[in-house]
């Protein structure tokens, strides 16, 4: 297959129309769209003709020649341009007059006749998220001096395809005005040189998010997900893609920062593992030289150990597994977890209060490091701004008080829902709406678990045999974290694999017990949470294949 | 299998005996080796007497019932204990004459006649690393006050093994002189309470390591790195493996700070993945669920997605999977990579002097940072100072020119290497003595390898098509790093493909070139480092399972 043959039939939010053909000069955005039909053969045609024109045509300031040949074209080793090397948002006024030097992409392209192009030049992020940094740039006909611009080289930029990457010598000026359509709009680029370091397909008018630029929604087709999942490069630029990228990236940061604070000690779990040791339900089985290995559904016993090893406080950012054949919106066959254990000195209440005193942090601060990239998720995913408790008064209910507000309160087909079953989704749901009318809040934490909701690890309550040290936390109504305190002597763990049927001498079971058995283990408790669920959660998504940057489920392992 | 029968036949370096049995108090470390053996025996004999004399012993200070009784035994909850709960680091003399509470484990005991009973207090590291932070504590009878200490308490503490956690209420005092055995020398703690939260089983004399608390070797019998392996608990509470933990530690987070200060942003390239992309050699297979998907063996393709998708800089630190069914010192079939990618502005030596950057950061930083460390683990595993070049004099040697030496300079075997084959491990090592006794240097760069040793992604050098735009980096002789510029432009790709053999159509293949084709995509390059050989290297430790907190190898999937 070759480049001419592919088109991927979507465009990046930020690039509104194809370029405008010759003769289409100072076309409005709105008119572009009816120009898009056309624009793919067109703008070949262009490109084709500018290559042949490049040493037949006369330019306007030499005979025979383009005088500007060496100006344009495609990128070669060494390159050819040169001048301060700086990002965009750094320009200030003791650069104008000056020659700079932008790699980056182009973003919108329009020819105003033959003697002037206006592009938008678009900066590689490192700045994720909705502030882009992209700045308008002129090439106008220039016939005297050393960097002359050609009408043929006007031409050839104008038949440059959006999205291309492109490298770009260029004088720093003021505009007249401020342009709008741009973040960095004090400044304007008058290129010297440009040069073709690879070129996009050409772009369709079909936008991959319901609009742009932070204007009024673009009527028009928009792409499916799955079209999107399978263009990753192409959905990475735009900005709502970014835009959730930021936000992953201020949770992510604030996890291990938090942590660190805290002295929790970073560390690998390892992703395979020599048994299915959480019963073999949902386990990826790897085919490991003679033998079987497993991913691993959950870091938990590795924590463990390291506490049983004599960590004090450990937390790990990796990758987890889980085998479940099943396409929504909540799951995901790979995400990351992050994870925490730590030893209890006094009362698992440490663990919790922890783990709680994170959330609130973030909760706090993502409304400040992006508000940007929320506001502009929201104009298509509209979310109400994030209730949290007043300080002081963060709720913490116990599985039980949960019930029962939701036997009396609830909806009907909740009136009978017993102490001792555990929570389904819908149930889950209610109760978060019920909490948020009667408390005020979308953040909040049950606990006290019923025995027979939880693993064989949870640690009994000293004071009622029938619950467990063990809690969910939960973000408008989905639980996003869970955790609790384990058991931490040989013999009660043991005794509590038997209670739940669980062979204690299974393989993976029996290696885990011998941890505690081959030292003295402090208390200890920990919990774990889905990045991409906080995320999708707190921005209200409809699902949290949007989160990763490459998800995978059921049915897709691509890219 | 009950905790009574289960024995682990190693002990921690810093306990250096079993607890001595009454009658035997002062005992000489020396002579603790012959008591050994019947320690077992005496000890649970001891414990199980002291709970029998609980009750019925007559304490010094009452009749009839052991007056104590409430300030030892078992942990319970709520906690029996209150004081000021602080780190031992920050003991200082304000806090002499008060109770704090300890929350950590027994190191050693030694008893001292029916009165007295000494123990070494080690706590759970936040500060991993050669810096154990120890103290010694005193129980001695008390028969009158608040807090009474009986013999029957004594005794009870005696008996406690060594390694078990325990929690304790003591005042801080100032000893006579400072205790020499511990870090925490200039206090010590009389105790008021003690309890006991799980407890070890009776350790060995037997040491992991091959001394004890800086102090010359122990003579004696050590344990093989199998037993180690299946023992994790005990091997991490040892200052050997806490050391090399925490030099890794702060390769790891070099490595992060130093990507994020040069903006790089972090991101999570999945470990399942839908094709064997590179060959399908070395890949393990997953069966999921209808279809099979594969273990990753390196995050490039997903690095380069991120960057074709308008990033101007990522990283990555991610578990990779290599499926060599090989026990070497070098492999493991799971370790963590440090993976970075960025756009190429003019010249591919922006991401080699990147990398180089990184690195002399880490080996300038090392020495200071894990000073404790780095020579506590020479006592066992000596290595001479790591050797840098001269800043401004860091040695890049080509391909061609390192072959020219080894032809010239080097060992018989090597008279008639080619500039065309790619080296083996032998001629590495070779050359990295050379290059030392030379050039004074542990640390090089091999640049420009040969077309024919690089994968179909190595972009050629514009000026010499023989050789590619890409690098291997070394320490001690060893490879450590490889990296280089790769093709950004589809049709370049996949002529070189062909080229290789590869055919560009096959499952992952097609979707990793229909990126570049989906966009144009920056000129880039990076490269990818493994955690564990960095540290094995620079340690010259005798092999990389040694680094990893839970190394996998072909026949080790446990714990």
């Amino acid at each position: 297959m070759t480049e001419e043959t592919k088109e991927i039939p979507i465009r990046t939010a930020e690039a509104p129309a194809a370029a405008a053909p010759e003769g289409e000069a100072g076309e409005s955005k709105k008119g572009a769209k009816k120009a898009a039909a056309k624009a793919k053969k067109e703008a070949e045609k262009a490109a084709k003709a500018a290559e042949r024109e490049k040493a037949a045509q006369v330019s306007s300031a030499a005979g025979g020649e383009d005088v500007a040949k060496e100006n344009y074209g495609d990128s070669c080793y060494p390159s050819k341009i040169s001048g301060l090397s700086m990002s965009l948002g750094d320009l200030a006024k003791e650069h104008v007059g000056k020659p700079i030097e932008f790699h980056g992409f182009l973003q919108t392209s329009r020819k105003q006749g033959a003697k002037m192009v206006f592009l938008e030049l678009r900066a590689p992020g490192g700045g994720i998220g909705a502030n882009v940094q992209d700045i308008q740039a002129i090439a106008a006909e220039n016939t005297e001096g050393e960097d002359v611009v050609s009408r043929t080289m006007i031409k050839w930029i104008g038949g440059i395809s959006l999205e291309s990457a492109v490298e770009v010598q260029a004088i720093v000026k003021e505009p007249l005005e401020p342009v709008k359509s741009v973040s960095i709009g004090g400044f304007e680029l008058h290129i010297q040189r440009i040069y073709l370091v690879a070129s996009a397909p050409i772009q369709l008018a079909v936008s991959h998010e319901a609009s742009s630029n932070n204007e009024a929604a673009i009527p028009g087709p928009t792409v499916g997900f799955a079209t999107l999942l399978d263009n990753p490069a192409m959905r990475f630029r735009g900005t709502m893609f970014n835009s959730i990228a930021k936000v992953r990236n201020v949770v992510d940061f604030t996890f291990r920062s938090y942590m660190e604070e805290n002295g929790f000690v970073l560390f690998y779990p390892p992703a395979m593992i020599g048994a299915a040791s959480e019963g073999g339900a949902n386990v990826f089985k790897i085919k490991y030289f003679e033998t079987d290995a497993f991913l691993a559904q959950s870091p938990q016993f590795y924590k463990q150990m390291k506490i049983a090893g004599g960590q004090r406080r450990v937390y790990c950012v990796s990758p987890v597994f889980r085998a479940e054949n099943a396409n929504t919106s909540r799951h995901m066959t790979e995400f990351i977890g992050l994870d925490m254990e730590m030893q209890i000195e006094k009362d698992y209440s440490e663990v919790l209060l922890m783990l709680q005193g994170f959330l609130l942090r973030l909760f706090n601060l993502l409304p400040q490091k992006c508000r940007a990239e929320i506001d502009y998720i929201r104009k298509f995913y509209p979310s109400e701004e994030f209730l949290l408790p007043e300080p002081g008064k963060e709720l913490i209910l116990s599985f039980a008080e949960g019930q029962k507000l939701l036997r009396e309160e609830g909806p009907e087909e909740f009136r009978n829902v017993s102490d001792d079953d555990d929570m389904s989704t819908p149930q889950e749901k209610a109760l978060g709406a019920l909490i948020k009318e009667k408390f005020k809040t979308d953040f909040y934490v049950l606990d006290k678990f019923p025995t027979s909701a939880r693993p064989f690890y949870a640690y009994t309550d000293p004071a009622n045999p029938n619950v467990t040290n063990a809690y969910d936390f939960f973000m408008r109504g989905q639980e996003i974290l869970s955790g609790g305190q384990r058991f931490h002597k040989p013999e009660e763990l043991e005794a509590s694999m038997r209670n739940k049927g669980v062979d204690p001498n299974a393989p993976g079971l029996k290696e885990y017990v011998d941890v505690f058995r081959s030292v003295g283990c402090p208390k200890h408790g920990g919990g774990g949470i889905g990045l991409d669920r906080i995320v999708a959660w707190y921005l209200n998504l409809p699902n949290v294949q949007m989160v990763a940057d490459f998800p995978r489920m059921p049915n897709r392992l691509f890219p």
